[in-house]
């Protein structure tokens, strides 16, 4: 393959000057909502070893960008912000100031195999939780990332909310294994009701039982989740109870409405180990982001506490909103040798003004008025003195 | 080696909370002061084609972070934001809009070979002209960065200036060959004086002229420039002239007394091929960043035209400003789960108000008492109602 002058490896984009705008305001308001409700931003750095964070991140192992160092060592492009949040939390930050929220805007990596328009590299905003088991922490998150996509000014946004914890546990009471639950899992990814009913019917449950698991992929409220529920069980009580606070929280919160409680819901992301949700643009396919509890992923790191978190996709956002600012009136100011003090002075005062400025010797413009056209106002001092 | 969990490789860091902060309000005062001065931000992406970029870049190979992709294609972190700038204007800008405007804030990477303090990545913030051959448009860069520094309160600065192209010349009127013009460089570069006087003695120099060659090493005013220069060189008294009005220019910025004039001042920088400077804040030993014209860089991605900027190091601006915020007020309310909803409306009020506020369930805290000093207030709602 030969590499033209121009090109960019796959996945790889440029942001020009418009987006580049646009996702720097992004970047601003949403870190801003972020530390206004507590958390401190974290920056890790772009390359981890990837005994640490490669081997533990939920990242496809094919999806890392791997390199050697000079050390022989392997080393990783972050393939997400999780695991080193959690690496950073674990190996530096004090018990006595846990709970402790700490929050992100960051640039994260997967390997793409061929041109299919996803990209290799993007931007994630979002947040970790870490030290606090309660379900109040549950839906801070979840109404922190819809109060970001809210004041990015994206009015209708929908959240489906599952339970990988509460889900295992009422696999388990239809008998099934590890395995058979597994098969569960990938019939519930694939949303596939036809074929999870198929096999529905091949596993080794109870006859009587058969109609109420295939409901298990059709529900949408916190009410339905309980016919489930063993009320004998404690755990499962316990998880059900925080689930209807939860649902308080939100509805009082405006989203009764924008809430689907699917028990079927299982994240990709293979570390979550309770709640677990995603979140949708109205009439949009992919989700605007995803988060959960990943109480495992700390422990990992020799931290025994839970945590929960969000990511939010910047590409994403970036498609549903205009540019939060006006286009900028820019003034251009052309000079020639005779005027230049002139001209420079005349920049300043309107730049001291707030203005934006350029100052061009007119002479090195190629084409005059095909320049002056990018411009919202145009002062030529040429001969001026 | 066995790596620990908590490692990361050669010359990585991660951001804690108070740099992270400063750096956010270092990044938005600098990209608006470049915006303001009619430069478009820009970003390309982290990895580029090493036969692209690689290859052009200034950066020694040795230095290149390089991997492969999935097609066997080298690909390197970007190790500056020259390249990658270039390649996007020669590709996609218009003629029309020449001279045309960039600017940048990115993170960029080095390859360390050994454990020395140095970062293997680091963040600079910077601009590229392109397509302006005066030296108003070296003026206006040098100017800008000067502009940077001082807004973000680094009051004092000092720049050196040279000139690649002009010294070239004039070693050339020595009767210098190439090699033995990079011997000069090198002793430049070392800007060892003793080591220079008896390079000077070595090389193929009239004797009634060494004295004045050894004079090369030690100039600080372009006055001083001028008895290099042949009147009868036209090249050389242009880019004299130029000299003059670019000093007129900074002095009359009120950097008269900011500015030495070294003609044997030479980037590392291979791509420079005009006026070279670099910006130190007074008394660091470190620059905070360079820049200059590469003219040759834009040919190799087949645009005829010049070009001038700088890039600043983003590390040692940090080290000498103080946060640009004052410690923010950060209020802590803690509930439980009688008043979970009288807390929510509480800190909905408060953050609405624009306070940073932390919302936490009493019970999850391990610490109170320590917890509670790492806030300016702190408001406990526990049977409050």
């Amino acid at each position: 393959m030969t590499i033209q002058m121009f090109e960019k490896p796959l996945g790889m984009r440029d942001d020009f000057p418009f987006i580049a705008k646009k996702k720097a305001e992004l970047r601003s308001s949403g870190t801003s909502i972020i530390q206004q409700a507590g958390y401190d931003l974290l920056q890790t750095p772009t390359l981890e070893y990837y005994e640490t964070i490669g081997k533990i991140s939920a990242i496809a192992d094919n999806a890392l960008f791997k390199l050697l160092d000079s050390q022989g060592e392997t080393l990783v492009l972050r393939p997400d912000m999780t695991s080193p949040i959690a690496r950073v939390a674990a190996a530096k930050l004090l018990k006595e100031k846990i709970p402790v929220r700490l929050g992100y805007y960051s640039n994260v990596f997967r390997a793409q195999k061929r041109e299919g328009g996803r990209p290799a590299e993007f931007e994630q905003m979002g947040v970790e939780l870490i030290g606090d088991d309660s379900i109040y922490a549950d839906a801070e998150v979840i109404l922190l990332a819809g109060n970001i996509i809210k004041k990015l000014g994206i009015e209708s946004s929908r959240f489906v909310i599952g339970h990988t914890q509460l889900l295992q546990l009422i696999l388990e009471d239809f008998g099934l294994n590890q395995e058979q639950i597994e098969q569960v899992h990938s019939a519930f990814v694939s949303k596939n009701s036809v074929g999870f009913e198929t096999l529905a019917k091949q596993l080794p449950i109870e006859a009587s039982r058969v109609e109420s698991f295939i409901g298990l992929i059709s529900t949408t409220t916190v009410e339905e989740w309980q016919q489930w529920i063993d009320p004998h069980n404690a755990k499962q009580s316990s998880l059900f109870e925080d689930m209807k606070k939860l649902k308080n929280i939100l509805d009082r919160s405006g989203l009764a409405d924008a809430v689907t409680y699917d028990l079927s819901f299982n994240s990709h992301m293979t570390y979550y180990t309770g709640l677990v949700f995603e979140v949708y643009a109205t009439g949009s396919g992919f989700p605007l982001g995803n988060g959960g509890r990943y109480d495992g992923l700390m422990k990992q790191f020799g931290l025994e506490v839970g945590a929960t978190g969000f990511g939010l996709r910047v590409d994403r956002l970036l498609e549903l909103i205009s540019a939060v600012s006006e286009q900028q009136e820019h003034t251009l100011i052309l000079f020639d040798e005779r005027n230049e003090e002139q001209a420079d002075d005349e920049a300043q005062k309107l730049r001291e003004q707030g203005a934006r400025v350029t100052l061009q010797f007119a002479q090195s413009v190629l084409a005059i008025d095909e320049f002056s056209k990018h411009f919202s106002k145009v002062l030529r001092l040429e001969g001026a003195n």
